[in-house]
């Protein structure tokens, strides 16, 4: 158990008037604990209150020797978990659960009275993830870096004839070449009209002079992720219109690096870079939030986008990424991950963002 | 929409008395619809009800043209879902909710007051899953197909001086030459004392002779999985306990197969395996549930262990896994899949069982 990251957490739990808390995100409990237990459909928890010592359940199929701050509860496949529960659980209080627990758990906390009621309290996990201690901060730098690196190597793949598939599937070998553990998320690569599908998934497609080719990707190092976006364009020079939609890109996305720093409104960032692409004529190309918390998972809780009205704070990571998607025709999205600072930000990706045309 | 097999979830709520259902587990939406929407940690919904047409609840980001026989309903990521859910459930009645919805939504619903009550529904589905159509089983015999040319490949990679790693790291190409689309789970290789470790990942250890060589190993073919695993000896012949072991796996492996028909208990099949292990006296080293249900999943919903008492039906598919394991010595597992036929079994897999000394 991580005692100062720990104390976040209790501290973030009181100012929520949660006195008890299951904990069953296995990122969440990584976090806490130092330890990766992936229960698949079976339950994992790890109870925090402020009275007594943490309690992890787990299933006797995970069981380990290594102690680790917390009292291990087994049960087995064949086990009832309400009479486990309530081993421990106070009947009489709140249960603050994570958001992402399954509802059949929930539900059969409701049935069997474990607690007193509950309440999704994932906020208070969520808080102490979304500031980065020193150390997760230089996780996240080297992450990113070798991220940058990566990028370089992906750029080189790119040649005559050759599919979205193929360079796809060459990039976890480079990843683990360069020392990644593996995939932050599953890499997405577009050419052309594909990139105007902020969701599209690599597939057969060729290449042609002309198309703009993106990447968004990332890797995982140290269990810390990665996550950047570049937009080349093939052997010709973009089009006017191609190149319009480039420049205001980049400008959405350092025009809202230029503008954070620690205290302002999350919201405010989103609409910083959304008015630079509106005033450009393309607001209603731009068609997603403006960037996600991210750090031992890829898409943490939190986000930069017109309905959070947080404020920021030092040590938040989170990415930058707008993008312009014109549907049948060109895609360009650029993303960094940024660092708040009290003053302003330090942007962790460093491969270069001016327009390149390349191969 | 799969009427044939909307039909038979929408009977199988009749039986549980629940007149109306969200179905969030993208497998399921998969099952139904025939579309992989993969909404991360945005709600993703298939309403379904007896009265009213499927209503397709999902964030704009994954919006999509294709008719699928249910109404699409899109949010953004700046809506409040409450009043979205509340133009089409019905809140006089109870709402079935998918086991795997994240507690997050179900808070959401109470506290809206969605609908009048909640129950966890999914048994709805997965009944209906876990009996496989023609057309479904087809997919399994081609995918087991598959896992069986993968394993003699496999066996192949086995030389002096491999770590676990090394060949782990070939499986995935191996797959996809075959004409996997992937993975169904990450493979499991595990040498010597590794192999009595039921959940061991591949690591750096290095090959010795005399070691027992686990692969448990399964791939993605047209959306189904395959998953088998077998266990050889490396050089050298096993040691009478070795062999023991093995011989004792192996023979509850096809003792269970060979009681195996429509109509029996799913516990006594696991009962079948384990008393033949019991009576080799090895019963406290086979620690883990017989087997587990597959499909468009690698684990369904459903297993074959002690608790559960339902009957077997024909079109069941699920892996007969019996395992020994002595730690810090030896780890033997050899599993099947199977298909429940109303006199027997299909067994999927037909890579050679017998003791095999490789390399």
């Amino acid at each position: 158990m991580d005692n100062q990251k720990k104390d976040k957490v209790l501290a973030a739990m009181k100012e929520q008037k949660i006195s008890q808390m299951m904990i069953t995100d296995p990122e969440s409990v990584f976090y806490l604990t130092g330890r990766w237990i992936l229960p698949g459909e079976r339950f994992l928890g790890l109870y925090l209150s402020e009275e007594r010592k943490p309690v992890l359940f787990l299933n006797e199929l995970f069981s380990f020797e290594e102690e680790i701050g917390a009292r291990k509860v087994y049960y087995s496949d064949t086990d009832d978990l309400v009479p486990i529960w309530k081993t421990v659980v106070d009947p009489g209080k709140i249960l603050g659960v994570d958001k992402t627990m399954a509802s059949k758990f929930l539900l059969s906390m409701m049935e069997g009275q474990v607690a007193k009621g509950y309440v999704n309290g994932s906020v208070s996990v969520d808080d102490a993830r979304a500031v980065k201690t020193k150390e997760e901060q230089e996780k996240m730098r080297i992450a990113s870096k070798m991220n940058d690196a990566a990028m370089e190597r992906f750029k080189g793949l790119v040649r005559e004839g050759v599919t979205e598939l193929e360079i796809a599937e060459q990039m976890l070998g480079i990843y683990k070449s360069l020392g990644a553990s593996g995939y932050s998320f599953d890499p997405i690569v577009g050419f052309g009209k594909n990139a105007a599908d902020p969701h599209h998934m690599p597939d057969n497609t060729v290449l042609q002079e002309g198309d703009c080719v993106l990447f968004d990707v990332g890797c995982k190092v140290n269990d810390y992720c990665s996550d950047m976006t570049r937009t080349f364009f093939y052997k010709k020079d973009p089009t006017p219109e191609e190149r319009r939609v480039y420049e205001l890109t980049l400008s959405a996305n350092t025009g809202a690096e230029a503008y954070l720093k620690a205290g302002v409104e999350l919201a405010s960032v989103d609409k910083k870079a959304r008015d630079i692409i509106t005033q450009g004529g393309y607001g209603p190309q731009f068609t997603h939030r403006l960037g996600h918390f991210i750090g031992i998972g890829v898409h943490e809780a939190g986000d930069v986008s017109a309905a959070n009205h947080n404020l920021t704070k030092a040590g938040n990571i989170f990415s930058i990424e707008p993008g312009i998607y014109v549907t049948g025709k060109v895609g360009v999205r650029i993303e960094d991950l940024v660092l708040v600072t009290e003053d302003g930000c330090e942007v962790l990706n460093h491969y270069p963002k001016d327009l390149q045309v390349i191969g």
